[in-house]
């Protein structure tokens, strides 16, 4: 066996990025996913693209400092729809001042300077995006073809992996279950101002407003609060919770009899509701779905707060 | 110039087959797309798998009888949902006896004989994906990276196809719109069993139930009629067409928002009612499409009955 030599190489990493409406991750990975050193900042969302990629670049100043590594790549998951061939922001909501056309791999290349070699990859997805890719190479979607990853947070987002490879959709909004027309959701208007949509009664917002319109106590101000009423019993906010993930449940079957996918995984802040979500969930997709999907696992996610790093470090790993 | 020579090799053909619940059609087609000839036959469904693979095997010997060329492969469309990798049917409606887990694959090659050289492909595909292949291929979404082609006829189908390949799905039912959960649909019952889906009220049999449950005349006896009856200005019939177009067009609302297809095509029976039909499906789309996707091209097939025979063609070429 030879000796090691006294001057290794350094240690190639990737830097992995996840840029939230609130609070901005990165963390340095390496080539089997692992995250060797993670830190967060607060995302500057309302003061502009400048703004919230020099965040970025000083997270990553402060992960690679003393550090003896080689930076091969960046991946980044960021709010917004995102033109991955290019790494732009197509659009984004109002939180972000003028992300929309914001060259997110350009800005945080010529940010990165001489930590970067000018060759190596910067790679840009949406968040959700990200996440899906995160579940799907380490998490509850390991080994499958296909999957359907469905986070259920404030708002609904989902990715979508075929035959391995994400779909990004001919407007960069493939996977966008959130405005999927779904019976029961008729009397709630979505974010995007069409009534009817998923996300209206699905996610936390839209189960608040479901339970609001049920007649639900007006001191309760949010999904937090329904489900803590809901677990003291209170009937119009078990209602709500249970109608809001029957919303979930219906759409998820709907989502299955287009896509027909391996496995459907769902992650986010609403589910951790627990069985009185689940359950509700569960039975709607089993009362909706065709005899051929009954049997798709709909899985809870694993890899929580570190999917959408872990996915967008994949995302890096891939293109180098 | 060399002269031609007197023995010319044969012209490669292939054989292309749409199995459909009445009619079974056939036709040899060259490498460019072209039919050069077509027959057809009843198809013995109610006599099972060995009658519904000798009218094919029979309709192939008619149609090379006396003709110069080679077959160089064979491409089946069929009712049923089908294992692509395998050539057999997964399941299939009441209609034809005995179907599912017919090998149609191996045994139309066993039924061609010497027909059929051993190594030549026989590929086996669904029906309305062999369908959305030729619309692909050579009709309406020639040129396209990803198309949804949805028939809309006695009952709904589609086929789904991204990155330029069909996707089948974990179970074979990707592209299985029929099933989707559809706002306007609560009140009818699906072929499936379970209530609300799209094909209890937007494919031909549920626009005419759905007139039934409007109230419309007993008489009626179909979607052709009720559509005869709209164009005379019965109210409830328009009605009827109206609202099953819509529950259409809000379907593909919901479709466009999980996959983002670069264009939808619409072929099948009931499309053809016109504008009556079309312009409350769009209006549908339009009011339930998020921004991003109201450019969505949304087009009438251009090959009719001849798609799923050059779908059928075009599965074959690709495997040889």
């Amino acid at each position: 066996m030879a000796a090691r030599p006294v001057h290794a190489p350094p240690r190639e990493v990737v830097l992995a990025v996840d840029i939230g409406g609130t609070k901005t991750a990165a963390a340095l990975v390496d080539r089997d996913g692992a995250l060797l050193r993670t830190e967060t900042a607060p995302t500057r969302a309302a003061e502009g693209p400048v703004a919230v990629v020099s965040t970025v670049a000083g997270l990553a100043r402060r992960l690679l400092a003393g550090m003896p590594v080689l930076l091969a790549g960046v991946g980044i998951g960021t709010a917004g729809v995102v033109n991955v061939s290019t790494g732009t922001i197509v659009s984004a909501t109002d939180t972000f001042a003028d992300w929309p056309g914001t060259p997110v791999a350009q800005l945080v290349r010529e940010a990165l300077g001489d930590l970067l070699a000018p060759d190596a990859p910067v790679v840009v997805q949406n968040d959700v995006d990200a996440h899906a890719e995160g579940e799907h190479r380490h998490g509850a979607a390991a080994g499958a073809a296909s999957v359907l990853v469905v986070a259920v947070g404030t708002g609904v987002g989902a990715g979508l992996i075929l035959d391995g490879n994400a779909v990004r959709g001919a407007h960069h909004v493939a996977g966008e279950i959130a405005h999927l027309p779904t019976p029961g959701a008729e009397h709630l208007r979505c974010p995007c101002g069409r009534r009817g949509h998923l996300e209206a009664i699905g996610s936390g917002i839209g189960l608040h407003a479901h339970f609001r319109w049920l007649g639900g106590d007006p001191l309760i101000a949010d999904a937090r609060g329904v489900a803590a009423a809901a677990a003291d019993g209170d009937p119009i906010a078990q209602r709500a919770v249970s109608e809001s993930a029957a919303a979930v449940g219906r759409a998820l079957a709907g989502a299955a009899t287009i896509l027909d996918p391996e496995r459907i995984v769902i992650t986010g802040g609403v589910p951790k509701i627990g069985d009185a979500w689940w359950k509700p969930m569960q039975r709607a997709f089993v009362a909706d779905a065709i005899d051929a999907l009954q049997s798709t696992p709909i899985l809870p996610g694993v890899l929580g707060d570190d999917a959408p790093l872990r996915g967008a470090a994949a995302s890096a790993w891939r293109a180098i």
